[in-house]
């Protein structure tokens, strides 16, 4: 087993899945291209059907004029912590594929784009930085505002950021902000067959 | 940057990334229970809306009754080099969540599943053991034949295992038995507003 703050694995994996989780009280620092540009090459490398990389990113640095594009999408609870984000970023996938040349349709595009969430969302903690995903935002808009074309699917919203003062967060905000606990292997893991209700 | 074999990066991620590709040769070697559920481990502790965890699996590992269940589902193309895999699994998610109790409609559910078969992957990678994800299965038939309820989407099948001869594979998967490349960063991420097509 492995253990970080309040986790605890049953089985001894690699130390950063459990280092990731998804903190809401963030610094309000900047964060540096290069840095950023280190995120993203993490999620290059993800895997994909017939490597369509079906990944797509729009991003805002804070205190540039992307940013409010990005956190005026935001619902207002997300708002309330992601204005100390360093990097908003919304995830996009690409809903079709050409494996043989011809689009067809890929089936596993948002599949796709989580894995490269995942190692963006890694490859930041790696750096001690925090990535936290986020529904909470108005994808309609997204895609009209940010000029998503057809044939692609917003996925995600996601704040970059370095860990902050916690006491500043909203009072029940306060009492979530620390890693979360998970379901053990057996509720989600079946040998040979999904097991009867 | 950062290198490994046939990929360089052309920024300082971490070397795990591309250490781990998608490899057909495989060695037809049994795996440990334990490795396989520390494999699933790393997947559980992946990010999901509202720690909602959408990610299940049916397993097989090679040499027992479950196998073919799993096996059969396979194209043809993939059986010819899967079956010297070591274990197979199809990955699933569960397309609603309860954020509040009532069950609602999950938005990110193939997102989220997503990113736990990338934390699958790395975790398989760390231990060196290979992972593969394939679409090309029977999705309709592992619904029915494995048992899946309504409400779950069935993902990806994906292939673990050791790598092995590749002089075994036919010959057009010779060719492509290495690490694969990508598009560039500036491909696939974008500053305030997708580009203009």
């Amino acid at each position: 087993m492995t253990s970080f703050e309040s986790r605890t694995s049953d089985y001894p994996i690699e130390r950063i899945f459990l280092e990731r989780w998804s903190p809401r009280a963030l610094a309000g620092v900047p964060m540096d291209h290069e840095t950023l540009m280190t995120i993203f090459e993490a999620a290059r490398w993800a895997p994909s059907s017939y490597n369509s990389q079906p990944w797509r990113y729009i991003y805002a640095h804070r205190d540039t004029p992307a940013w409010a594009g990005l956190f005026n999408l935001l619902v207002e609870g997300n708002q309330g912590w992601a204005r100390d984000a360093s990097v908003l970023i919304v995830a996009i996938s690409k809903t079709t594929m050409s494996p043989r040349g011809e689009e067809v349709p890929s089936y596993s595009h948002s599949f796709d784009a989580g894995s490269g969430w995942q190692n963006l969302a890694l490859q930041a903690t790696a750096m001690g930085w925090f990535a936290h995903g986020m529904v909470g935002f108005d994808m309609a808009r997204a895609a009209s505002e940010l000029g998503i074309p057809d044939g692609y699917k917003v996925e995600s919203a996601i704040a970059l950021g370095k860990l902050g003062d916690k006491s500043k967060l909203p009072e029940h905000f306060q009492k979530m902000e620390q890693p979360n606990d998970r379901n053990p292997v057996s509720s989600f893991a079946f040998e040979g067959r999904f097991p009867a209700a």
